[in-house]
Parts: C-alpha cells; sequence; structure tokens
C-alpha cells in the first residue's frame, strides 16, 4: 500500500570525524522517502527553492518517489541545516538554520495523494501536522514525529494531535520532556494515555524502545564499526518501520515488530556514509542480508 | 561445574530518587555470587572486618556459596562505599570509600577451591588478579572485570593479565579508555587483539555488547517502568553470565549467548530493589519467566 509523507526536504553541511558535506541532500522527508522506498511507492509533500537540484528529486524519482507534492516555491530557498557531530556522534551540534521556504511551509495535501493509507508526518509544527492528518481521511494508520521545540511552544495542538494519530515517534529526551519521567518505560506508557496505540522512542546508538497497551521491548542497534554521519538515522528508522507496515498492509504486534527491526536495520545503513550516499549502493537484498543476520544476533 | 569469584565485600549506604538504605551488604564478589547462585555452585574469595554480620554471611551460604574463602580480618573493618544516583541513574557519584581491610587483599585462593574450572576476577588491582588467576591451575575458563582506575595506574598489569584470561567485561566509558576508541565495536575489537576471546562492553541501561573473533551482537537491558538501584548491576550480570556457563560447563557461541541473555535477566531483577532484596524474593523459575519474556520481545 502507498505511503504518505510530509516534512522537510534540504541541503545539508555535516562535519564529522569522518569528513564533510556542503549543501548535500537531507531533511527528514528525503531520509525517510528514500529508506521506505525499499518496501512500497512513497509520495512525498513537501516544499523546496529554485535552488533545488533536477538531480536530487530525480535521485527520489529513481527510487518510485512520487515527487509531486514537492512544490517549488518561486524565488525561494532550500532549506539549509549545517551541523556537527564529534566523539561519540550521539549529539549534533546545530551550527547553522536557514529555514527558507520551510518558515511558512503549511502544505495541503495534493489531490492525487488524499487516497493514501499509511501516513507518516516527520517532524514539524503541530498544527500543520494535524492540518495534513485531517486531511487524509482515506488513511489506515498516521504516525507523527515530533521535538523539543514543539513540545514547549505548541504542546496543546500537539496533545490534539496525539489523540489523532495511531503512533508517535520521539526521541527519549524528547520522551522525558513530554511526560516528565525519566525511566522511558514511564514515559511511554503516559504517551499512550494521551492517545496513541503505540510509541516508539529512538535511543540513537542504543537503539529504539516499542511500547504498546500489550507490550514493551527493545531493538538494539545494529553494531557498526563504522558510523560516518548520524544524520537522517531517525528518520532513516521511521521509513524502514512504515515502509514495512504499508508493504505488509497490516498493523498487528508481529508486523509491528518486524517494522521495528526493518527500520532499525535500515538505519544501520544510513549511517555509513554522508548523505544518502550508503542508501545509494545499498538494495532490498542487502537490507534482507543484514536484517536476517540481525535476527540470529538476538537469538539465543 | 563450581565457579569461583574474588572480590569485594562491602557494607554500601546508598541513596537513590527512590530511597535510601544505610551499611546494605554489597561488595562486587557478593552481588556476583548471589546472582551466580541461581545456576551453579559459588566459592567466593574476599575479605571482611570484625563488623561483618554473620546474618550477611548466612545470607551468602544459604545460596549455597561457599563462603570458606571469605576471610575475617582480626580488628579489621569491612569496606564501605557510599553513593547516590539521580536522574536516569546511569551514573552513581560516589560520596565516601573507606577501604578498611581490602585496602591490602592480596588473597591467596585456598587449597579447598584450587580445583574450581570456572574463575572470575571481579574489579581489583590486575596484580592482584593475575596472581589468583595463576594459581587457579585447573581453571577451564577466566574472566576478569576492571575499572578506570586500574587502565590509568596498573596498565602494564592489566595488559599481562589480559593476555591470559579468556574474557574481559567492562563498561562503555573503560573500553574507550582501555583502547582510545569512541566507537564500542572498534573498540572491542581492539581489546580481543589484547589477548582475551571475547570481551563484553556492559552500557548500564542500554545493555551490553559481546564481541568475539567470530561475532559482535548486542543484547538491550530487560525494559523496566522500575529501577529503584543499580548497584551491582555489572555484577550482578556478570554473576548471571558466569553461573550459566559454569552450569552448562561449555562456552561455545551458544552458550556464550545464552550466557548474555541470562546475565541481563537476572541483573534486571536485581536493580528492581536495594542491596540484595529483590534477589531475595526471585528464584529460578522467576529468571527463566523472564528469560523466556526476553526471548519473545527479540523474536521478529
Amino acid at each position: 500500500m502507498s505511503l504518505l509523507v510530509v516534512g522537510s526536504v534540504a541541503l545539508d553541511s555535516v562535519e564529522t570525524p569522518h569528513g564533510v558535506v556542503d549543501d548535500a541532500l537531507g531533511g527528514s522527508a528525503t531520509y525517510f522517502s528514500y529508506a521506505a522506498s525499499y518496501f512500497t511507492p512513497v509520495r512525498l509533500v513537501g516544499v523546496v527553492g529554485e535552488d533545488f537540484p533536477d538531480a536530487h528529486r530525480k535521485l527520489l524519482e529513481d527510487r518510485g518517489v512520487d515527487t509531486s507534492g514537492l512544490v517549488v516555491e518561486p524565488g525561494g530557498a532550500t532549506f539549509r541545516w549545517k551541523g556537527r557531530y564529534e566523539g561519540d556522534m550521539n549529539m549534533a551540534e546545530t551550527l547553522e538554520v536557514h529555514l527558507n521556504v520551510l518558515g511558512t511551509f503549511n502544505p495541503d495535501v495534493p489531490a492525487q495523494f488524499l487516497d493514501t493509507p499509511y501516513v507518516f508526518l516527520a517532524n514539524g509544527s503541530p498544527a500543520m501536522q494535524l492540518k495534513v492528518l485531517r486531511q487524509s481521511t482515506a488513511r489506515k494508520l498516521a504516525v507523527a514525529d515530533t521535538m523539543n521545540f514543539w513540545i514547549e511552544t505548541q504542546r496543546d495542538e500537539l496533545l490534539e494531535l496525539l489523540r489523532e494519530v495511531d503512533g508517535l515517534v520521539l526521541n527519549d529526551g524528547e520522551a522525558r520532556l513530554l511526560t516528565d519521567e525519566v525511566n522511558l518505560v514511564r514515559a511511554g506508557r503516559k504517551i499512550i494515555e494521551l492517545g496513541p496505540r503505540f510509541v516508539i522512542i529512538k535511543k540513537g546508538e542504543h537503539g529504539a524502545m516499542f511500547l504498546s497497551r500489550e507490550e514493551s521491548f527493545v531493538m538494539p542497534a545494529y553494531p557498526l564499526a563504522d558510523v560516518v554521519d548520524p544524520t537522517g538515522a531517525g528518520d532513516s528508522f521511521a521509513g524502514g518501520f512504515m515502509g514495512s507496515l504499508a508493504a505488509g498492509g497490516t498493523a498487528d504486534p508481529a508486523a509491528l515488530k518486524r517494522a521495528m527491526a526493518y527500520g532499525t536495520v535500515v538505519a544501520s545503513f544510513n549511517v555509513e556514509d554522508f548523505s544518502l550516499r550508503r542508501f545509494q549502493r545499498t538494495d532490498r537484498a542487502d537490507i534482507d542480508r543484514r536484517l536476517e543476520a540481525y535476527r540470529a544476533m538476538m537469538s539465543f
């Protein structure tokens, strides 16, 4: 089944202990789309400026991503982020942010996307996420991401959103901020009381925790000797997760667990190089081979 | 098969967000012994002062721990540690340390323990660990723990120890300090080049990573809503790990993985209360039930 994502498309400049890239293709919706494209057709809603290279759009189109919802704003410049990772690379230090066309991003779901059953609301204002969610009247499963900034500045809108989505994805610090609970199991349970059927708490290099009313479990990150650039790991995880669910057409407990594993494995490829470079030399068979290795690692 | 542990026996005073205990039974060899006692007979080598309560020794004896190697130093006082955990409780803040009789601890392996096949050298000076190791001539598998202090002050002795043990257990920060590698897979590989067949890197609430020449994998911590006191978690993990290995009598890859899972589960009980309280109301059936739940969590 097809999968809609609304989120940012960016030009990222990133510095890590392993190198530097300038104005490389990035953004939450970009990483998500590429990751999900291994599993299912993806429909992207986003905005870029006139400076956005055709080659970037083509890269996504070649993966079966429908970019007809990626609007080019006349006279505008694409969202740019500049950041640096040091040491264990668990935290990005933001050096520059230029919102540009993203600053006024308030999309409608294009008519040709209105029938999409699986919907992912990448990090963005809860008010905007809520609008897109409500326009997606054919949705079967909707999951949202969020971040500290929205928890602090649009808490009411976020709580309204949480009453209407099926799942929430956020990182450990965000879960603690949202719930005022240090323990992540307790934080997750509190979030479920706010509305979603399930919550996924991302823990960076330590993997991700899944909680629903029925169960809670942790999936460790796939162990890697070469983490080159963590940018987009969380969005790639979400893309693999939602892509796997959309491909299977169900979200029962077994499908959710398999989706968590696929998300973990897809994210593990992404961090092995800058931007989308590692994805560009990864095919579905590579992902399935690593999934089997991951399964074997956790079997005892 | 029987299992020897040499390490500290302590009276701990601990403060966490969940409460306080004073002069409670603690120490690396204590947690290790109790944890391992679920699986196999344990022989403890350690030292205490005349102030060490008989009830504490009886607690261990009642679990089948042979405490004939726990020496009472005449006129001495037992090792005392006072610490506090705050926030996510991942790091202990040491408030007081009184080494007392532990300061001159340099045991010989008692004659009745010389035939022990499984040996665990809990955190202590590498020179002392090496001496005990070499006295354990009947050993089949020996594993050591260490810490920052020894890496910084007895590096040569530690490197000598690493050439003779089968396995090393240490935490993530210690692995980074020992190898000067931030990435834990790389750090683990470097440690294996120093001698041990395998290394286990403990990551606190994020679980533990296992590395050998053949494989590397991560086992997440068992997710808990109530972490009351993390003191002894690492030693309990090691006790469950070594106890499982000693009980099975083999250390092939499957046995090592099962032992990692048992270590994880045993440690998860320990942190649910202060001192050994949770262990005292936990039996082997409880451990096996949680092991099955843990297995199910990671099956997809």
